[in-house]
């Protein structure tokens, strides 16, 4: 046994239960909340998760629980794993019952539009000071289903004071999963959130029967504009080309696990949106988070023509390949001249 | 009609043929190379090339040559697009037979083992000054058999003196394959011959079932080495992050298309590389960049954990699981020192 810690993980989806996964391997006791009870009945009784990890049989060390003031009854640590937009309601719930400070790592992503803020944000507004130890952002290229089935994987943690982080660090660390710090919370939370907009657009490029080569530079230019608006906003810009940024990018893009990807495949499809999230029956945060992006875009006056395309597509009605076709034929220029920006903008 | 240039095109492989093919559309008359006179044949007579660009029918305006001193006959620009193992021996057999000073455009990705050079530095070390006008490089990411479906593409060209690469770059632009200029030269060719060694790594994950977290984590770290080593060497670091970096990158470490992925998913499949390479029948440019990065590597005294697994799989018996377990077992460290690194070698 790594380690002795009571951890609480709230949210049984895929990502939360995955989670688990790797906290039960580590020898932690791990209780998993969730607000369905048939849910919570089949998790202890069955060991198995089965509509978000499909044929997956889950360590029994893992033991679910519906009732929100005994799953958190002297635990120190949460791992939040709930969608962006229910995160403050369940903050709520939280702070109704908890009895200890907790340190509540976010494994989520996404901005909230509007309030424009992140996640680690989102929890600092929403908690009383008193009630928050510390929050830390564990993010980077992760299918829930690969990391239930043990594949490798590598995170990356953040926090204000990085001692958190580490601490974090120790939790999950094993030989499958494993976990890297880096100092810039910032840029570990934009760059996790605002992939999933590229994510969006690549799945319509897809849909649009464009080919790889058209999906490698809208990844390219879709990478240089989150680094842009990241820059911009205050992160270091050499976070985006680690696992948070190019990596979760690449795996977000590229695998048919992504439900972005799927949701933008079917956009550039013909499908309409409103289809398109009746049929995928989990959430999209990209969606959510293309709204927020085209409102940081303006906030922060940066150029995210992808962004903007998107948001287009999402919410004015402008046909996917008439926005895409639009994007690829922006007149000749010089491909640094963006990235030569950043830094000029920085100095 | 575009352009009432004359260009030959040096190589009537599958990116030969299509960058054939992409001149032709813009209207100039193209004239393409091969040894082969079979091949040449079918160009001629049926206006395919079947071996290389399968069921693809060539515009007619493409003439096929296999006499070099014809093909050359009143040209001033050719696209040299060869295996970098031929290379040499075709400068030899143009020079012999040119008459006017060329541009000469080149489309291959690789580093010549033991004397290190990049693909320009050989063309100017083979040629005669007096022969040869500009050296241009076309790179990026861009798969032959989707150019010749004329699927969006996007590639970047650089040149010494920059007003050449513009000159290459308004004879290839059209509505389907866009063409940006980049001036670090040293960045895009180390870039574009670096990025086969990570593909055929990830190759081998893909061929081991290590799933997609695992491969974004190897590309991620393999473009921070590439980095690292080209930084070192002069190039510009947010070369990197461009078209001719990450985007061909991701199109070679994730697209059926790569014949160097292809390659490394036979070698994690348990196959021998001699097996591997019998079997490709086309050349796995990736399999001498090992040698020569593993070389450069040593040479500018720069990490590169994942190109020197990759060398004692291929040259040295390491089984490619041990390889690939060990990389992803490496301790515990902070995300960004490696990056942090490039950066302070710089400064």
């Amino acid at each position: 046994m790594k380690n002795s810690e009571k951890v609480t993980v709230i949210g049984a989806g895929s990502w939360g239960t995955a989670l688990a996964m790797v906290l039960a391997d580590n020898g932690l006791e791990v209780r998993l909340w969730g607000h369905k009870a048939d849910q919570i009945q089949e998790i202890n009784e069955h060991h198995t998760n089965h509509k978000y990890l499909k044929d997956v049989k889950l360590p029994e060390s893992i033991i679910g629980y519906a009732d929100m003031k005994e799953s958190l009854d002297g635990i120190q640590t949460v791992i939040l794993a709930v969608p962006t937009k229910a995160i403050r309601q369940v903050l709520g719930q939280i702070q109704e019952v908890q009895a200890n400070p907790l340190t509540v790592v976010h494994v989520s992503k996404g901005i909230e539009p509007d309030s424009l803020l992140r996640i680690s944000e989102i929890i600092e507004d929403e908690m009383n000071p008193d009630n928050l130890r510390s929050v830390v952002v564990l993010s980077g290229p992760s299918h829930a289903e690969e990391v239930s089935l043990r594949h490798p994987t590598t995170v990356t943690v953040s926090a204000k004071d990085m001692k958190y982080a580490e601490e974090v660090q120790d939790l999950f660390m094993n030989q499958n999963f494993r976990v890297y710090t880096n100092p810039d919370m910032l840029g570990v939370e934009i760059g996790g959130a605002l992939k999933n907009i590229i994510a969006l657009a690549a799945g319509i490029t897809d849909g649009l029967g464009y080919g790889d080569n058209a999906k490698a530079a809208l990844i390219t230019r879709g990478l240089a504009e989150i680094a842009r608006l990241g820059t911009k906003m205050g992160a270091n810009p050499l976070t985006f080309s680690g696992l948070t940024g190019i990596g979760d990018l690449i795996v977000t893009c590229t695998s048919v696990h992504s439900r972005n990807w799927r949701a933008g495949n079917m956009l550039g499809k013909g499908h309409k949106l409103q289809e398109v999230l009746d049929n995928m029956g989990m959430v999209v945060e990209g969606v959510r988070t293309t709204k927020a992006g085209h409102q940081l875009a303006q906030k922060f006056e940066v150029k995210m023509p992808i962004t903007n395309a998107l948001y287009d597509v999402l919410f004015n009605n402008v046909e996917a390949k008439e926005a895409v076709d639009h994007l690829m034929s922006r007149g000749k220029t010089n491909e640094m001249e963006d990235l030569v920006n950043i830094l000029g903008e920085r100095s």
